[in-house]
C-alpha cells in the first residue's frame, strides 16, 4: 500500500493541514480527540514524512515485568546487538500501578528515538501514535493478538508444546497433566501443541489447569492434580517457574521424581539445570529471540525494508533427568512376577 | 573545596580558556593528550560551568554484566525510581569485548544524561571525563577502591559474612570452610566478616577457599574442600549460586544437607527459597540499595547538595533448612548410650 498524502489524511480526519502537520511533529495545539482521529487515520494509511528523520541513536525496550528470570535473557540479546550498532538503550519497565502505562508513551514521543521493541501488551492508541511519528515497533514474544502488519519475533510455541508431550508419550506416559500460563498467546499455542500430540496418538485430551506463570502456581496446581482419584503420572509445565512448584509439591507428597512422576518444563532457564533432579523442559531461545527483534527494529529504523515481518524461533527440547519410562522398567509388571532372586 | 575559575584550569594546565571550554563543552579540536590534562584538573578542583545545565531527563545505568540472577533486582529497584520521577533509562552492558568499554563514554558523553549509576569498573579516564562534563555519578555495590569523594551505595557486607558465620558458631559447628569470591572489595568484606567471627568466637581462622561466584565455583570449591581429611562441618559461601554448586557437591559425595553438611549463601536471590532443602543465607537488599543510588545520583544530578555521599545498606541473616545443629541432636554424642527404648 502507498502511503498517502498529508492533505489526504487532513481531508478524511475534517481538520486542516497544519493540524495534520502539528500532530506529525509533536507540538501542542491540538485537541486530544483530534489528535486521535488523525494518528489513527495515519496509522491506517501508512502517511509518512517526506525526508529522513533525525535519527537520534536511541532505542526503546519496553517491557511488562522484569519479574521473572527470563528479563535477563532478554536484555542480553538486546545489549548485545545495541553494543554492536553503538545505539543507547532505553529501558521502561511498566509498573504495577496503570498511570505507569499513561506517560510512558509521551515521554517516549518527547525522546523519539529511532525505533522501539516492546515485550508488553501497547494498546491500540499507543501503537498509533508511534506510527504517526514515524517510530517503529517490534513486538518480542507477544501475548496478545496484534494487528498483521505490526512486525514480531516469536518462539514456535505450539510446536515446543507438542515435543514436550510426543517426548512423554514415547516414555509410555499414558496420564499426562498440563499446567498452563494464563490467557497469553504463548501460552494457548503451548497447550495446543500438547493437545495435539494427544490426539496424534490417540490419547484423550487429559487434564489442563490454567496457573501463574509462578512457582506458587505450579504448586498450587499440582496438589490439586495429584490428589485427583487418578492422578497423572506425568506433568508438562508452562515454563519452569511453575516446574519448581511441581517439585515442591511432589516432595510434600512423598512422590519421588521421576520415578513416581515425571516434570516437563518450558523456557530452559538456568535454573532449570540446578533443580535436583534437573529438570526436562523446552528450550526457549530467548536471547536470539531479543537478538533478532532487536535487528529488525533497528533496521526499520533505519528506514531499510525488511522482507520478512514476523518470525518464530525455534524451540528444542532438553532432555534431563526429570522424566523416565512409565510404568518404570524396574518395577513389577503386573500379571509377570517379579523380577530378582527366585526362591 | 570551592571549585575554582576556568581561567585557574587553564593557567594550571598551561592551555588557553577556549581550550579549557572546549573540553567542557564536549567539543572538537583539542589534543587527546591535552583533552585528558584539562579534564584530571577538573576532576581534581572541581570546576563547574556557571548555570544549571540543560537537563536530557536520561538517567545511565551501567553495569559489567547481567549474567548473575541479582542483575533483575538491580534494575527493578532502579525502574522503580526513574518511573517516579519520570527519567528515561539508558542501560548498557559492558561486553565480554574490552572494546566496548571505550566507547562507551564516548556515547555517555554525546548523550549527556543527567546522571549515572555505575555498577562497574570506571577508569580514573572515565571518571575525570564525567567530572569535567559535570555528569555525577554514583558506584552501586563497589567491587574495588574508588576515591574518597566518589558517591557509593553498597551493603554490610562484613556485618553479613559476620552474621554468617556466627549462626553457624552458635549452632556448634567448630570447622567452618568459607568459599569466597575472587577479589571484589564485597567479598573480601564477606571474607574478614567471617575470620572476624571465628576469631570472637576463640576458634581457629579455618579454611577459605576462593572460587568464581558461580555455581560451577562453588562445585569445584566443595569437591576439594570436602575431600580434605577433616573436612568442614559447615560451609558459608561468597554467593547463592555459589552455594547450589555445593549441594551438587554433596550429592555426588551421599552427603545429606543439613545433617551431614550445613550451607550458608549470600545474596537471598529468589533461587534460594527454591532449593531443596531451602537455603540459609544473607539477604543483601540489592533492590533497595539499587532505589538508594538512583536516588542520590537524580538528587546529583538535579544539583542538589546532598548529606551523605556514600551509605552501606544492612543485610540479615534468613535462615532457612540448610543448617543445622552439629552434632546433630539425633546422634549419639560419644561416650553416652544411644537414645531410644532400651532392652
Amino acid at each position: 500500500m502507498k502511503p498517502v498524502t498529508i492533505s489526504y489524511i487532513a481531508r478524511t480526519a475534517g481538520v486542516s493541514v497544519p493540524t495534520v502537520s502539528k500532530v506529525v511533529n509533536g507540538r501542542s495545539g491540538v485537541a486530544a480527540e483530534t489528535r486521535a482521529r488523525v494518528e489513527a487515520l495515519i496509522s491506517q494509511y501508512g502517511y509518512r514524512k517526506a525526508g529522513s528523520p533525525q535519527r537520534t541513536n536511541l532505542m526503546e525496550l519496553v517491557v511488562d515485568e522484569i519479574e521473572h528470570m527470563w528479563g535477563v535473557e532478554i536484555i542480553r540479546g538486546v545489549q548485545r546487538v545495541v553494543r554492536e550498532h553503538r545505539v543507547g538503550l532505553v529501558l521502561t519497565q511498566f509498573g504495577p500501578e496503570p498511570d505507569s502505562l499513561r506517560y510512558w508513551i509521551d515521554d517516549t514521543i518527547a525522546r523519539h528515538p529511532d525505533c522501539v521493541v516492546a515485550v508488553a501488551q501497547l494498546s491500540e492508541k499507543e501503537q498509533n501514535q508511534l506510527h504517526a511519528r514515524g517510530i517503529p515497533f517490534v513486538v518480542l514474544d507477544p501475548a496478545v493478538e496484534f494487528p498483521e502488519n505490526v512486525p514480531f519475533v516469536g518462539a514456535t510455541n505450539w510446536a515446543g508444546g507438542r515435543s514436550a508431550t510426543r517426548h512423554l508419550i514415547g516414555l509410555g506416559h499414558r496420564d499426562i497433566a498440563m499446567i498452563s500460563g494464563p490467557g497469553h498467546l504463548f501460552c494457548q499455542a503451548r497447550v495446543d501443541g500438547h493437545r495435539s500430540a494427544l490426539q496424534s496418538a490417540g490419547l484423550p485430551p487429559g487434564d489442563v489447569l490454567p496457573a501463574p506463570l509462578t512457582e506458587e502456581g505450579g504448586h498450587t496446581a499440582a496438589r490439586e492434580l495429584l490428589a485427583r482419584p487418578n492422578p497423572p503420572t506425568a506433568v508438562f509445565t508452562g515454563n519452569d517457574l511453575q516446574a519448581v512448584g511441581v517439585y515442591r509439591a511432589a516432595r510434600e507428597l512423598g512422590l519421588r521424581i521421576p520415578a513416581d512422576l515425571s516434570v516437563v518444563g518450558f523456557d530452559d532457564l538456568p535454573i532449570a539445570g540446578m533443580l535436583e533432579p534437573a529438570l526436562t523442559t523446552v528450550h526457549q531461545p530467548l536471547t536470539e529471540m531479543a537478538v533478532a527483534a532487536t535487528e529488525l527494529a533497528l533496521a526499520l529504523g533505519r528506514g531499510e525494508t525488511v522482507s520478512q515481518l514476523g518470525i518464530e524461533l525455534a524451540t528444542r527440547l532438553v532432555v534431563r533427568s526429570s522424566t523416565t519410562a512409565h510404568p518404570p522398567a524396574d518395577l513389577p509388571v503386573p500379571g509377570r512376577p517379579p523380577a530378582g532372586p527366585q526362591p
